[in-house]
């Protein structure tokens, strides 16, 4: 079974047997395979009669998205084992335990997040995660701090890097998010009704200025290991536990970037909610749940990377140049709003969209969450780099949902 | 032969005769270990009866530096030698021809250049390069351009970003430039009549906060495959040639470093020149054409980039954002600028110096040009991030000599 090829059911069973410690000898253990079979086969393996079950994942050496399919190297098991490991290691509890990692097999096995629920689903639902600020805050900056070079030893951080260089994954968001919404390009993917709003992304050079700055950043600076994909889709949940899942796009970039992932996230399940409650009481307040989180989890990461600035900065200069700390962390802002708007823009116009609007079923909420979206998008872009504050964001947010309305 | 030690001259001599066409079988080989025993042996082996020589540089697995002396990675023979045989494809006849590469020993062969002088020497005594500033802006706009994700396959980029992670020899710059100066720090070395200047930077806070900018860019933006060390003592010449050497230095860094390195090198000359002329006019004249070399080398470059850049730019967007190229163009401008800067402080007040000002026999004149230098270096990491025009940084010159000899 050493050399690569995708494992039946059979096959997940007996590697599953040669784990220690997690299932008894001789217990009679199922197996499905849970996957949406894009990217990976997901064999969820179980001994029901003791209660105990583990997760295996296997990458596919092909990505297959709407229909289309190419090649995509098996190095991406090894950067999420690694990734999730190291994960893990910064932010206990965040992200489920590896049990083993397999390389020849692209393989990793993994604790079993069952009990938990996607994030997005939950949200779509209009389920509300009390401790979610603080745990992903938590998660952002310990994983974010700690492989910078503010928190560790910089030539480590060097040899890390080569560790985590990843120019397919990188590829896809170079491609999806920070080129192809811009142009007419084949990949995109909108509704006939929004056709006026891709045109005008075609024809907004301000906007492709600001893309331009934003896409050099993802492209050269490689400030801290990213989890590189942190929507919520790679977030299971349950009102007690947060776990980050998925980080086969770990790569050094911009710390704002996996920061905007989760905003951007939280504000398309806010734009999304046109078509979600069913009255008008119910979405303003659900609304104002999700703009507190968006405002916490900036203010938590805010605060959380500080502290660990300050207790534990490995860069003499960085501590000690007055104002720098702050100006630091205001371009941490800036990049958060920049980002969040990019991710935003791509989930409308772009090849991959969120159920949260995409499952709307009327056609014209739908419209108006996809045009909210995007308006909330592309005024973060414009702002991004003369943001000063979160509350300028939300802001954001107020007034195009008030300029939706009329 | 094949494990590593230090070579002797018949070791030399023995390897210089398996190389293809370069010695006559049974030649009579001559052999001169003409290193300074810092950091490499270096032999110049010769057929003095058909005139052909080769040079052989072998790595030593230390560094001494004023009787310091620490362990240094053979790596750096690797990486010396990948930069110079990669940079003499991109900028051919810039660079000694490569004819060997031998891991093991830490070897690389390469093209005798006695028939050049090192240009800080050159300077030093007066010569004057009129093709200097085209030469090396081509070296500085080839290279940079084509490693850079402007110019090169971004997938590609990455992987090549893998084979040029260089710890140890970032970590020299990052703490003899981007540290030390800053601070009270032991390797420091810089003469007692000018301990107020060296206290006046430990306590300048405007100028740690400008610096703490310039060293979170080295240590993050993966821009194009520095030089890394690009100062006149790495520079063959003669009044028709110009030939870049010793790349050990060379990793993924912001394109601004490299510039600032060499127009830094010509003001320190430039500084110098308060003790190294007989009469005022000469010095008046010579710093003219300095600061003429200066101007010409930013102007070409910028020409010469932007050129490449509209012929054969790989980055949609980078291309088509309104205002993007100038942008880029402003902002290596200004990192120009800051490096430039720092690597003029760290020459009067940090370890290593330069012989243009170190070698000053009068001691008041020695002094007049360190305080020149710092007074320029300084003023160029302030204006820096506001900097839009490479006569600003020519200003600076004039206006910190006018401020020296009053």
């Amino acid at each position: 079974m050493t050399t690569y090829h995708p494992l039946n059911e059979a096959e997940a069973i007996e590697i599953a047997r040669t784990l220690d410690g997690i299932f008894a000898p001789g217990a009679e253990l199922k197996c499905r395979e849970i996957g949406d079979g894009n990217l990976n086969l997901v064999f969820h393996i179980s001994d029901p009669a003791a209660g105990s079950s583990i997760i295996m994942k296997q990458a596919l050496p092909y990505a297959k998205v709407v229909g289309e399919s190419w090649p995509l190297t098996l190095d991406r098991a090894r950067i999420e084992s690694e990734a999730l490991i190291l994960e893990g290691k910064l932010a206990p509890g965040l992200v489920p335990n590896v049990y083993l990692y397999d390389k020849e097999l692209a393989l990793t096995v993994m604790e079993d997040l069952s009990d938990h629920i996607i994030m997005r689903q939950g949200l779509i639902s209009g389920g509300r995660y009390p401790l979610f600020a603080d745990h992903i805050s938590t998660f952002l900056a310990q994983t974010l701090f700690y492989t910078s070079d503010l928190g560790h030893n910089q030539q480590e951080k060097k040899l890390r890097m080569a560790g985590f260089i990843n120019p397919e994954l990188c590829k896809i968001t170079e491609d999806l998010i920070f080129d192809h919404p811009y142009t007419d390009a084949d990949t995109n993917n909108f509704e006939l009704a929004i056709r006026d709003e891709a045109e005008a992304l075609w024809n907004d050079g301000e906007l492709h200025f600001e893309v331009a700055l934003l896409r050099e950043k993802f492209l050269t600076q490689s400030q801290a290991l990213l989890h590189g994909d942190l929507h919520t889709g790679s977030i299971f949940i349950t009102p007690e536990s947060t776990k980050v899942i998925d980080p086969e796009f770990a790569y050094f970039g911009p710390i704002g970037f996996d920061i905007g992932a989760v905003i951007a996230n939280l504000l398309l399940n806010y734009a999304a909610r046109e078509g979600r409650d069913s009255d008008e009481n119910e979405r303003e307040a659900f609304r104002a749940y999700l703009l507190e989180t968006v405002k916490d989890v900036w203010t938590q990461f805010h605060s959380k990377f500080l502290t660990l600035w300050d207790a534990h900065g490995v860069d003499r200069l960085a501590a000690a140049a007055p104002g720098y700390k702050a100006n630091y962390m205001q371009r941490l802002l800036q990049d958060t709003f920049g980002y969040a708007g990019c991710k935003m823009v791509r989930r409308i116009v772009g090849l991959a969209h969120v159920a949260d609007i995409d499952k709307i079923e009327d056609a014209a909420a739908r419209e108006r969450a996809q045009r909210l979206a995007l308006s909330i998008g592309k005024d973060l872009i414009k702002q991004g780099r003369k943001a000063t504050s979160i509350d300028q964001l939300i802001d954001t947010a107020l007034s195009a949902t008030a300029a939706v309305k009329v």
